[in-house]
């Protein structure tokens, strides 16, 4: 199997998913209060969007930087492909779930934010494990230097990392716990962004 | 017309059907008990969305294996393709449908339940169907052996042998019946994990 | 530009309408009925969507068939193609109402009906305007023979006056004339899968 | 990062995107007046809907020319991408909310209508960093003269102060404005469709 087929149908599923975030941001509409009144109270879904969105994109760019690396596609790692596509397509239902409680204000709020940190921990452990196949010798189409290799795996364990403390966080019983769990998420998406997955050593960026 | 355009339009169909399935794992939300009731209540959705992403995933892998097969694309093959798609399609439906009667436990779960597998056992039969036409002498890029075929032959029997038996089971009138019905439907799409369509005799995999 | 970016953003929206056809097949659920009840009532809702599956599957068909033969791809081709999609984008919409009133048995079936196959003859007039735009002289990739064109011309004068006369049997105060649109829309589909647009002189199909 | 996986994902993006539009197309159906009523009552959905559509596929257009120029994607573009994205994807949800308004005739519907134009500068604003940033000197496939360049400039120039000032007319207190700023922001969409991007120098358009 070509490596352009992986490619479209991962391209697919994020782009499909990517988009179905806003698809939660719907508003009460007319008769329900003002409209400033209502998107002030709907702010998280907002918010939680916008790190979605974020993270979301940020595994589709790193997603292709592994993906350029592979020299031999085989089920092996169309099954873990599979994997992470299960975990990125749950994203959408943990996003809704998290910004319906906060919304609400309820009880379960730091229940909802940790779900929505697991859901991250898992796509990141699956993404760990594509790259983990990958790095593995004789499966990239160039050779990486060990430095390289272990520059890969310390950005694997920061973003994972970062992904179980806020759900620690999230399961903190005070409100700024909540609050600094999306931040550090966030936080993630961001640091994803500016460090980079090891690319193709032509490649000028 | 080329094989690119057949695999980017069932690409982009198997992406959004695979997509969707999670639309479906919507939670009453605040106010209707607490969020582990809630997960507990809706446990059934989650395994569908489970058996049903791991089957379309397998689906579209095997598609591709048979498509890199063919040589020559024309009217037949594309409206084969069409049906093929319609019952994966209707995936998200039946999928959706079984995991409401479930939940409530209903009288019509077994029924559901068999709906579902029925859905399963159309789409096999569709992509039989591309797999016979594909097999016909002098449609595939390059000879097949006879043993190869037969092989091919075998895994498509087993596949439909399991949904269809899947179909009895559920219909049994024993809470079980529905569970094993399930476990042998996820057990399929396993198999076809471990079980490969004929591949390119050049590629490494 | 090249087609082939054309192609890719044209099969994404194919993709995705075609998918969200299925969305509108939700049946109420436990505690309405029994499931056998529930398909019974909505037995439209099925026939509907057979019918715009069927239709949009073959839009895609010849949709490809036609940007095969395009040399040029300017602005006009692109605006096109967009009022083009514009339908598309429309079928699910006016299958969804459509099959809401036929399901109710309200007076206002008919008009759902006319309105479906307004949608489809505005379809079939932007498609006609694409490839009377890329059957003009120098437009396509090679010289197509005045009797294919007059072909072509006649396959899409028989799609469009089927679609036409469709919304006049729909209009047409009695029961039965909204079964023969249904019918007559479907058998538009069928003939279009027969009937092929003009392919390339090589291609072996 | 080949510019390919860009555009595969973006194509994926704008074709859910603008097909998503049509979901907000539903009537209440039957039981809730004539159908002729309730289209007449939801006419703004429609008004909206075409204003949309035609934005996003212009943009998807513009985003093609702009992208074809590109000689080196780095991580810089792929984020200022995903800002761009950002925006499209909120352009449904901004579509809804002000059709909810004009139909209820609400007080917020300038508001509204002001959000709806204040995405599409943010859309502008996104498009014109992409575009910044692919001008500067060494990043385009082939040189661009100053006055292409100034051109270009004009270009985003126009269709950002069209927004701007809909989003004025939109929050003056009288119904013609809400009207003013629709025409405007449909006007823009007519305008980039005549108005190009600079294209490659050796295409024939």
């Amino acid at each position: 199997m070509d490596r352009g087929r992986l490619e479209a149908f991962s391209d697919g599923v994020f782009a499909v998913a990517i988009t179905l975030l806003a698809l939660d941001l719907t508003l009460p509409g007319p008769g329900h209060g003002s409209l400033t009144g209502q998107l002030g109270t709907h702010k998280f879904a907002f918010v939680a969007y916008l790190i979605s969105f974020l993270t979301i994109g940020i595994i589709w760019v790193n997603h292709h930087a592994v993906v350029t690396m592979i020299a031999v596609v085989n089920r092996t790692l169309l099954f873990l492909n599979l994997v992470l596509l299960f975990f990125v397509v749950l994203i959408p239902f943990a996003t809704r779930t998290m910004a319906l409680y906060l919304t609400a204000g309820d009880q379960d709020a730091h229940l909802a934010t940790a779900l929505y940190g697991g859901i991250f921990v898992a796509m990141g452990l699956s993404f760990a494990a594509i790259s983990a196949w990958t790095l593995r010798e004789g499966r990239t189409s160039w050779a990486l230097p060990p430095p390289a290799r272990r520059a890969a795996w310390a950005r694997f364990a920061v973003g994972n990392l970062g992904y179980i403390i806020a759900i620690v966080l999230a399961l903190t019983p005070t409100s700024w716990g909540i609050a600094a769990a999306l931040a550090l998420i966030g936080f993630v998406a961001v640091y994803y962004i500016a460090e980079r997955t090891p690319d193709a050593p032509a490649a000028g960026s």
